[in-house]
């Protein structure tokens, strides 16, 4: 049986559970550094009142981006717009796409609301497989004004284009006047998606569309924002159709993005992957002896995807939703074929590591229970 | 000649401007109360943190209901959404009655974000002039499963319902078989329009969905909610196309909303509404010899819209813009007919004092010096 609920739906069940490993967002504790920024929000908020909207908002693109590796992203060029998150920037997208009648090749596997929310705009989507992706072959029958969309890393395997790979899909790209869209929210676990993007781009001469989120990689309780960067030969009306949705965001988050930027730089992502592996490392220890493998080997993203030993993701879901701890089913991540996902479940490793541990525990006996019942 | 940007777009320019009374956003001090509430903002995120998030979006809904009168408001029910903001409710809205094919008789005038994002959808918009809103006449083919959508108070004019218009607009709506969307964002700043609005729609019966906002009352730099409710025979997919968005809104922000909700309940919304009598009061002070009037006489929202002693806002913008003094045209506040909006300007009131008197005074000169160069 596959679930008739969106992921998100069942985020949101999870939210206040005991045992919550079911959302990507970043719950793990404050670091020492993060706390500290944290205690200082009077004195944010003071400063985004009194300085230019312009001036903190280029402080936070400047600072987030050369955490990053960025180094060539357009700051101060009025090609990023800064939106409540990365969901309001692929939906304003998906609008100026609608708008233009372009087919979108959308990476798959992926989050489901990424093709939803293109879905909801009356978007054609064309499902790009991970494995195509990674070896740049653009789907037959997509051309001039068409789109290709890639999470990288991608959502729940981790898959991440490397700066060759990343350059062929480009290159094919340009060579058939397609735009190509990142979706790079994940990033920031993973130092092999940090090499310069926007020099690769646009050295390549591609239009390109980049969406960057802070929300995936510091608990900041949703006090967040997402980055819609673009070439400056890109011809879609981004920029009215965001100002349909708002007028700006709120500068106190971008005071508080550029000090959590300044911190991650100075260590804070160092500490946040090694949170990542060790937590992923403790969860595929405890499973092991069940017959759960890790599907992803080599991942270094906050969500973690594992292969059960049968296809019954929502079963084990839902043993394990009935003691309060939240998995995701991957169904719905197979957006194009869902019993694909049956074999898999997502756990969240942006947690401590307790938390970790409890949802492993619980998974792993789960699997044995449902394999007796069998 | 009419403006071909968007009011967002103008207000964007206004944003770092010396004197920017373009935008309708709040930008008035903070009071004494409301700085004590900034100031603990560390404390709030650890409880926003401590706590399980359904908990503190009850509260922050409590508060904020209670505090503008209304009562009824399914609080705890499941049926209020919680979004970053009131234009992405209205876009989520719009998704939902575009699925419908329901055809949306759009109050008119009204801020051009709201048509912009309905017709972003696919709507078919009928214009419903504000004479015919207060008398609850509705456009004759409207039928099943379409919307009548209004602002109320609206913007810019302040054009408020009472109970009674409310009533019989309700009560057109059920008997057609037509959905009410009410957008509610300016009530703070107007008593008339704090009678409990879900208890006269729940006794009638009609099919709603209620827009409400906190973005335009308290100062708090973008750090806002909008909240979107609806009655309980509702037929439209609202949690889906939310969840295609978010997860959920930040819970430091629903902590905050309920201390400024707290705040303005005791007192809050006085002082705020006294701070916009006042500088509306001054502003037609200063501009009445120029023969620049009030057009809208007994007015209460945050925004006045003056009527020109001639057909020139946009030439009036323009001169100001030269003295960075920003201001906005009313042409696309009139969605369906630019034309008759060229003869008024909005001014922001949710502003100190001294920010409306430069602009004032500016708008004064502007005015004086086009009639000498006519």
């Amino acid at each position: 049986m596959i679930p008739s609920k969106n992921l998100t739906e069942h985020e949101i069940v999870a939210l206040d559970g005991a045992c919550n490993v079911s959302d990507g967002h970043a719950r793990q504790p404050l670091t020492a550094g993060q706390q500290a920024i944290i205690d200082h929000l009077p004195e944010l908020f003071r400063e985004a009142k009194g300085v230019p909207l312009r001036r903190v908002e280029h402080e936070a693109h400047e600072a987030f981006f050369q955490a990053l590796g960025q180094r060539a992203a357009p700051v101060c060029s009025g090609r990023i717009l800064t939106t409540y998150s990365s969901s309001v920037a692929i939906d304003i997208l998906g609008r100026c796409l609608a708008g233009t009648g372009a087919t979108v090749a959308l990476i798959h596997p992926t989050f489901d609301n990424i093709p939803d929310l293109l879905r909801s705009r009356g978007i054609r989507l064309i499902p790009f497989e991970e494995e195509a992706v990674v070896e740049g072959r653009l789907p037959a029958h997509l051309g001039l004004g068409d789109c290709v969309y890639a999470t990288t890393p991608n959502n729940p395997t981790g898959q991440t284009l490397d700066a060759e790979q990343l350059s062929t899909m480009g290159l094919a790209c340009r060579d058939r006047g397609c735009i190509l869209a990142l979706d790079t929210s994940f990033r920031g676990f993973d130092s092999r998606a940090q090499f310069d993007f926007y020099e690769l781009l646009d050295d390549l001469g591609v239009d390109y569309v980049v969406i960057e989120d802070t929300g995936k990689v510091w608990p900041t309780l949703e006090l967040k924002l997402g980055f819609m960067a673009c070439s400056h030969t890109l011809d879609l009306p981004l920029q009215k159709a965001y100002t349909d949705v708002l007028l700006s965001a709120s500068p106190v988050i971008m005071c508080l993005v550029r000090e959590f930027s300044l911190d991650a730089a100075a260590g804070g992502f160092a500490e946040l992957q090694k949170l990542i592996a060790t937590n992923r490392h403790q969860l595929c220890q405890i499973v092991a002896d069940s017959g759960i493998t890790d599907a992803d080997v080599g991942s270094r993203v906050s969500v973690a995807r594992l292969r059960l030993p049968e296809q019954n993701a929502t079963d084990i879901m839902g043993r394990l939703t009935k003691r309060d701890v939240h998995v995701l089913a991957c169904g719905p991540l197979f957006w194009a074929e869902p019993a694909a996902g049956e074999q898999f479940v997502r756990v969240a490793l942006a947690r401590s590591p307790d938390t970790v541990d409890t949802a492993a525990h619980a998974l792993r006996s789960a699997v044995v229970q449902a394999a007796q019942a069998a």
